[in-house]
């Protein structure tokens, strides 16, 4: 089932100018900061109630992030939904014509396994599933 | 305060089709549609958790959504952030040298008092506020 936005996936050039611009708006400083190496992306998290937004900056001009970038400049990578059992929603998915672009939920930033559809088939935006890694 | 993510605006072309997709995605129909006549945006509401997607689709080619559509495509069109005291958190985040598109909060979609941040200000996202109209 899904459930909440877990996080909203933010793409920035400069995650130190980032983070202090996203710290004067929300009101808070980052919880975590994280390298994701499978993905070449530093990554921080805030904290909005319930929710999070991740910043996240290439490490390398081979990461989707700074392809990302080139082609739309910054700003709203995705969106994270947190769902209760993530191999069964990708199951449902396919069934129901989404395309899956991991068939199998690969370990992602924050503990989480975590699966993507291909914004095609989402009016253009890049749909995460993530279900926290027990 | 800024507190959760309210919503997630994502532009679609065809409010229909988009919302057939989303249900599909989300497990849910939309609880609610609404006509903003003041933005010429058609927009429907799904929940997910405690968060809100709001789908939105010109009514008009002047509607700030078909020009963005235009612009970029379909996709994530906004975030908005719910927080506790509209009035006095633009008054902040314009010291802290945010750019404030409505220095007065306008009456949105959903019952709400809103402002929009520009997005050259925010590492290319439209950031929201809204407070609930008491």
């Amino acid at each position: 089932m899904f459930g909440k936005i877990e996080h909203l996936g933010i793409a920035v050039k400069n995650l130190d100018q980032a983070n202090e611009l996203y710290t004067k708006l929300l009101g808070r400083e980052p919880y975590k900061t994280e390298t994701v190496e499978s993905e070449s992306v530093d990554t921080s998290f805030f904290k909005s109630g319930d929710n999070k937004i991740e910043l996240l900056a290439a490490t390398s001009e081979d990461s989707a992030i700074a392809k990302y970038i080139a082609k739309k400049g910054e700003g709203i990578h995705h969106v994270a939904f947190a769902v209760t059992d993530i191999k069964s929603e990708l199951i449902r998915l396919e069934k129901e014509g989404f395309q899956i672009l991991n068939k199998e939920p690969k370990r992602g930033a924050d503990n989480k396994w975590v699966a993507f559809l291909h914004p095609k088939g989402t009016n253009g935006v890049l749909v995460e599933l993530c279900q926290e890694i027990e």
